[in-house]
């Protein structure tokens, strides 16, 4: 048996970064940031005001001063002219300043009578002028790798970046594999399940980026299993489930190998997930996933999610972990890293009762991994443990 | 002004939970879940092996127990007979365990010659046998109303739900307005900026949930915007960005009135976002957001999400906060409730110096936004305050 950390290693040499497409902006949110991305101009590109106000050419403003009001500035359109001593333009949030500008008096600081204005007594320090450039400049840039985020979105268009260079979804395919399956909505014999991690795992993928090909459930024969790996061409990285383990119908291993498969490693000291395959097939990355639903899902959220995120030109490595103090104890752990189903309130942690890797039940209210190393001892209540979220 | 509370419960008020409608179950991911679905089998359906090994009839096994191995039982492969007495059943893990069969020994555990198993010395207590309905029950429920994760899917799968009832998408039309605004792409005026809230927004609104549709810039003229917002038409939701404010440019209150709007409030004690409207037009709800890009997307934060849950039926209300001390000081907040453009990291929060509310640059860099109570004083380093969490 091989550590978590050198199983995970062993995945990450899978995966490299994939082609850089561009997209329209509008579908940029989620994505990866491929390449350095560079504003088209500053912003704001003039000085612009930040209230509705007078703005005048001088910043030594004090009560009783009057001005001559000589135009306007809206957003969108710029006065012309250049403001002179004695004089105000009235002008609106977001509009340019005027040449001559200095400062803007925000219109409940004055009283207007016609074309003039007088300053009142309850006068502000600020001067409400945002100075060109002072969100970014033109060259300034948005660096990658990001996931980008929708206020990133935002930050693009107004960099007027209308198209931006991303990974392209990495292609996994997944293949269930066992005579025991039946896919839902069909009808199971009474010795047969429904198959449910390739719809858990597809789902998982595709919120970490990925496109997900969910292929035809591959019966334990040789042909069948052949026939789904065919299908399987083309992917950057098939998964299988199930069938990975030594025994005399595990056969996702022979089958693979007599298609070429470099296998990697079987079996990995961890609870749940212990049989774990990773190789290459003609030239595609190929993992072997166990089949117990929550040994899948697990194995998913430690190996593969680490995988996409190589995929993707992002840092990767070890899922982040966060330190929280148990609110029920825990017993021993065995000699194998354990993933134990988790539920995280209110800054503290504790583990399910009932931990069996067949429990969906129990994943499905989880929203959280503790992760117990190797012969960790019993942990107390108040004791911090390493989680990883959900 | 009103508050933001008071403000948040006119929002919600605007919207009620949306249709249901049936979506196969690997489109389920992300949806809200709008009715109880009950499981349609046991899972597992029959008691199962937990492990590779041999079925027998006892649960009382001790070193030197000799058994005659009368069949096989693999996944999907139901061993028809019954064990008896001094039988064993060679069994693989998730085959239904014979009719029996009481225990489980793992194949570990035993030597093997020809037909014959011998017990060893090496071995535990457990059974290795997973009860029939160990993980859930027919009738069992997955409760409503509940946002599904990839291992809801999963459970969803393994309880044979091929079609799933969620939430459709609630319909949010977004119109941007403004002289001084052209799309990215576009190649603006010296006195114009490209317009990037819009797009922002949308990302967020689909990220949690929506349909959003993106309508064409509205010009600061009464039949620009007349149009546009007839192009809003179906929508459950209609957010106008810019012009909420008083300013003799600001003209969607006054537009939307001669529309038959009738509107709700107009400004909210916070920071950034004074200027906010609601109400309702022909039957759509319609929500005025300011223009400035980083108070748009506050307000979307704080308003719009928990209107977005509430269409989808799930429950609707503050956006959650924790408790997190500072790294650096804060000054004295004003009298409006103040969300800080803020970076939350290893358990620690700090608010950006620069919280001018142009300045997407700095919300990109956020993680969070710090709030601050209306008059709340001066906060030191290691202060708890209430955070959001982006």
């Amino acid at each position: 048996m091989i550590s978590v950390s050198e199983a995970l290693a062993a995945v990450l040499d899978l995966g490299a970064p994939v082609e850089v497409e561009h997209v329209p902006l509008d579908q940029a949110d989620g994505r990866v940031l491929a390449q350095d991305v560079a504003a088209t101009r500053d912003q704001p590109p003039f000085s612009a005001s930040a209230m509705d106000g007078y703005a005048v050419a001088t910043a030594d403003v004090t009560e009783g001063d009057r001005f001559t009001v000589i135009g306007e500035a809206a957003a969108g359109h710029r006065f012309e002219r250049t403001i002179g001593s004695g004089e105000a333009v009235r002008i609106f949030t977001g509009a340019p300043l005027p040449g001559g500008g200095v400062r803007v008096i925000i219109q409940e600081d004055v009283t207007r009578e016609d074309d003039a204005i007088t300053v009142g007594g309850k006068l502000g320090a600020g001067h409400h002028v945002r100075p060109a450039g002072g969100d970014f400049k033109a060259g300034d840039v948005l660096s990658a790798p990001r996931r980008l985020s929708p206020s990133d979105v935002a930050l693009l268009a107004s960099m007027n970046v209308p198209f931006v260079p991303v990974r392209r979804h990495p292609v996994v395919a997944i293949i269930a594999t066992g005579d025991e399956l039946v896919s839902a909505g069909g009808t199971p014999r009474d010795d047969q399940i429904i198959a449910s991690n390739s719809l858990g795992l597809a789902a998982m993928f595709r919120r970490a980026g990925a496109t997900a090909r969910v292929l035809p459930i591959a019966k334990d024969t040789p042909s069948s299993l052949k026939m789904d790996l065919s299908l399987a061409e083309g992917a950057d990285l098939l998964v299988t489930i199930g069938g990975a383990s030594v025994g005399d119908h595990d056969i996702v291993a022979e089958v693979a190998e007599s298609m070429g498969l470099e296998r990697q490693f079987y079996k990995v000291a961890m609870r749940p997930g212990k049989p774990l395959m990773a190789g290459w097939i003609g030239g595609m990355a190929m993992i072997g996933l166990p089949g117990n639903p929550v040994s899948s899902m697990v194995c998913g959220e430690v190996f593969i999610r680490p995988l996409l995120d190589k995929y993707l030109g992002l840092p990767s490595g070890p899922r982040a972990r966060i330190e929280l103090p148990l609110t029920e104890p825990l017993e021993a752990n065995s000699q194998r890293e354990h993933y134990m189903r988790a539920v995280v309130e209110n800054g503290t942690v504790r583990a399910f009762a009932r931990q069996d890797s067949s429990l969906l039940t129990v994943l499905a209210q989880a929203n959280a991994l503790i992760v117990r190393p190797p012969g960790d001892p019993a942990r107390n209540v108040g004791e911090p443990v390493q989680v990883i979220a959900l």
